[in-house]
């Protein structure tokens, strides 16, 4: 059995500009582990109408699930959902059940709505809204993207809207085996062991700090009893260098 | 005159299960634009061959420069070099130079040179030899592609290496322009100056805290006085709710 996979969008000038630190992909990429679900891909692109339906067609098509970041507030340029319905060929307009999520919100708050909030209530044909708890305006699915927004309280509030609804594979289990020696004599043995289980997927991160050089090295799969005696083989493999 | 535009590529499922949050794109971004390098489009893809091929190809050419991150290690999920020697068609074999460099460092180190470490030496045909001064395995550049260490002190190192050689663009001026009003506010006003002034790019980011709600509008551009021309324009716009 293979694990659903999916991709993510990241939108921004603030992220390639080196502005703001992305924290949304590494939030989504422990959701879907959790979720079993395969992360396959992240791109980051620019506020570019071209550059934004282009990968959002890239990914759709693709992955199961496409999860996109940013772009969807008030401003010139949220230009996401516009983008979202073009890349489908998807009619886009101000729709009138986002437009009195966001009136209802905003009445209660005594906040005025305008022309450019009105802009966040413009979701394309055939889209399903995606809570917002935080902020009202709502993000929307439109068939396998999920169009989420930027600011990260949101955005992990979005994800949680929606991972319900995900059907997710086998979660990965995964176990860490610490090893103190330096990850060129780790590679070696490791290799084999690798080869042996082809089934699991076995990183090998090598750290180098007071205590001194090592490789932490996590075995990941599906299969927790698999995954436990691979790690038990490390273990025997690096006799007196673990932990 | 438009800018040089670049590209990342981030190999590594770690960086896709969750494992490990990223710091290599932050990092880039940041440099890029102090160098008047227009940082375009960041992509993230898992340690897979097929994977990382075409990533390498869809991205070389289509900007100046492409920088990968990560999979250049001494262990079996490290294939970066491979592939990207199989995405311009060259041969790849451990390399002389590349090796002498790590025979001396290891000698040095009192560190034994095996048959793992030796794959730090692998360098495809026609590269040129990226300096490593943290731990001496050296990254390449294979024309415009420049083939770095996921390691942060290190891809951080190689990236000051290879910042001389590359052509850089007029550096990118900001200034930013604190408005004390909901972005919902911020917005009507806003797309009237950034429509006045298309050679300037103008992003607008909301904050919400202690102090309230209030929107940061960024002003991005080459040509530092008019960035300030426009900066001005704005706090006349939301005067009195500025800073």
């Amino acid at each position: 059995m293979t694990n659903p996979t999916a991709a993510m969008l990241v939108i921004g000038d603030e992220i390639l500009s080196g502005r703001t630190r992305d924290a949304n992909m590494y939030h989504l990429a422990g959701e879907m582990t959790k979720l079993g679900i395969d992360l396959k891909e992240v791109r980051v692109v620019s506020d570019d109408a071209s550059a934004i339906i282009e990968a959002v067609n890239a990914l759709r098509g693709r992955y199961d699930s496409v999860f996109t970041s940013g772009g969807i507030g008030p401003t010139h340029d949220d230009i996401t959902a516009d983008c979202v319905a073009a890349a489908f060929g998807a009619h886009i307009d101000v729709r009138e059940d986002a437009r009195a999520i966001l009136a209802e919100s905003y009445a209660r708050r005594g906040i005025e709505m305008n022309e450019a909030r009105l802009r966040m209530a413009r979701i394309p044909d055939g889209a399903t809204l995606i809570d917002n708890p935080v902020s009202a305006a709502p993000g929307f699915t439109m068939e396998n993207v999920h169009v989420m927004a930027g600011v990260p309280s949101i955005f992990q509030a979005m994800v949680a809207s929606v991972a319900p609804l995900l059907s997710g594979g086998a979660p990965l289990i995964s176990a860490t085996v610490r090893v103190t020696l330096p990850e060129g004599d780790v590679a070696g043995p490791l290799a084999k062991i690798a080869a042996d289980a082809p089934s699991v997927s076995i990183g090998s991160y090598p750290f180098n700090n007071a205590e001194g050089m090592g490789s932490n090295v996590v075995i990941r799969g599906s299969d927790a009893a698999l995954v436990e005696e691979v790690a038990q083989s490390l273990k025997l493999a690096f006799a007196g260098f673990v932990g």
